[in-house]
């Protein structure tokens, strides 16, 4: 029947477990108009949501803006600069969670000073120097407080994808990253489809090209499995 | 009837003339991820058009990234960046224009150099500079090349609102100026109400506080009696 159907679309594999997910870019104000953001559409990080949710998980999923309707079964979060993304993470951490997925593209930088102020050009200047500081590296900052059980990275790159996300995966005290060839024009950012290869410190997946929503589910499986595998 | 009230609705006021239109941010590209923007939502530029085509006007929409459908009997050029904009601009007036409305909110600055790669964060700096150069000044361009009859244009500003409208009608050698306080947070960026005040030369007009759409009316209203005080 009709409900049979519906009960097993849902599955209970992640009953008991919380993961908090994070999407979309950041938003790093210039002054009160303007901002440095990126193309990321927040969709890969949404799909990541359902699927975790669908299979039961509690989801806490923090957004930077996007213009995608908030998921069902799931606990939507919105900020908009990497700093409100690190604290509303953690907050939505403070009791535990057994899976961080770091799926938002959170600007490396911000404004050293953020102007109050619009900023008006001047007639005698023909250059302008914003000057950055860094933002806080969100995922290895809650690596290193071992917030969750099971950290999982994404690595956008435009070249050497591998070796990168590899270096990355080390360097922030990763248990899994997915790596995303960002220089493709067919895959990634604004984009349905998607193609990534996941690492862990000695295994590599790579599930099929697909739409973002089918990849996520075959994502949230490697990340189940790999849970089971270091129990 | 129905169809008398539908025929009603449309005036051809307008008929026969050209209305260039600029709307929305730019979106001023830092590498092939990041880019500069601002909060204009296109509202009010996208509510011009559809007033100014409403009354029979041929209207040319030159826009910035937005979310806004396209309007009805409207032209629609999507452009990224200032200078995108800016040769638009120039193509759909080449054969001359009645209006040009700049309603797009420009970035002053653009990168000096775009990045071909994503740029990388080093462990070794924590701070970062962009260095920016001035984008062309659109409106003042086309002003000083004549591109349309009567040029308007629009003044976001957070403070002395209509001290620095009129100095930038005077700069820019246009016809009339919309001076828009963007510090308040009931109108202006965003948001649906707007609030105006009209400057020329040497008179000024507040038409009430009102949806961006109605506002958009009584604007062209107020462009199309000052075109006939000039003739």
């Amino acid at each position: 029947t009709a409900v049979d159907v519906a009960l097993s679309a849902q599955s209970t594999e992640l009953a008991g477990q919380h993961w908090v997910i994070t999407a979309g870019p950041t938003m790093e104000a210039i002054d009160p108009v303007r901002f440095i953001s990126n193309h990321s559409s927040g969709k890969m990080g949404y799909a990541l949501a359902s699927a975790a949710a669908s299979k039961g998980a509690k989801v806490t999923l923090v957004s930077g803006p996007t213009q995608i309707p908030p998921p069902h079964d799931v606990k939507l979060v919105r900020i908009q600069s990497a700093q409100e993304m690190l604290y509303a993470c953690r907050a939505a951490m403070a009791n535990g969670a057994d899976v961080f997925i770091g799926a938002a593209a959170v600007a490396d930088f911000r404004m050293k000073d953020i102007s109050d102020q619009k900023m008006k050009k001047t007639d005698d200047s023909n250059e302008m120097t914003l000057t950055l500081v860094k933002n806080p590296d969100i995922i290895a900052t809650l690596a290193s407080e071992k917030s969750a059980q099971c950290m999982v990275g994404f690595a956008a790159e435009t070249n050497n994808v591998l070796q990168y996300a590899k270096g990355k995966l080390e360097r922030k005290g990763l248990d899994l990253i997915i790596a995303n060839d960002v220089s493709r024009q067919d895959i990634g950012f604004n984009n349905d489809q998607n193609q990534v290869t996941v690492l862990s410190k000695d295994q590599q997946w790579t599930p099929p090209k697909d739409a973002k929503t089918e990849l996520a589910k075959a994502l949230v499986q490697i990340i189940f499995d790999y849970q089971h595998t270091q129990k």
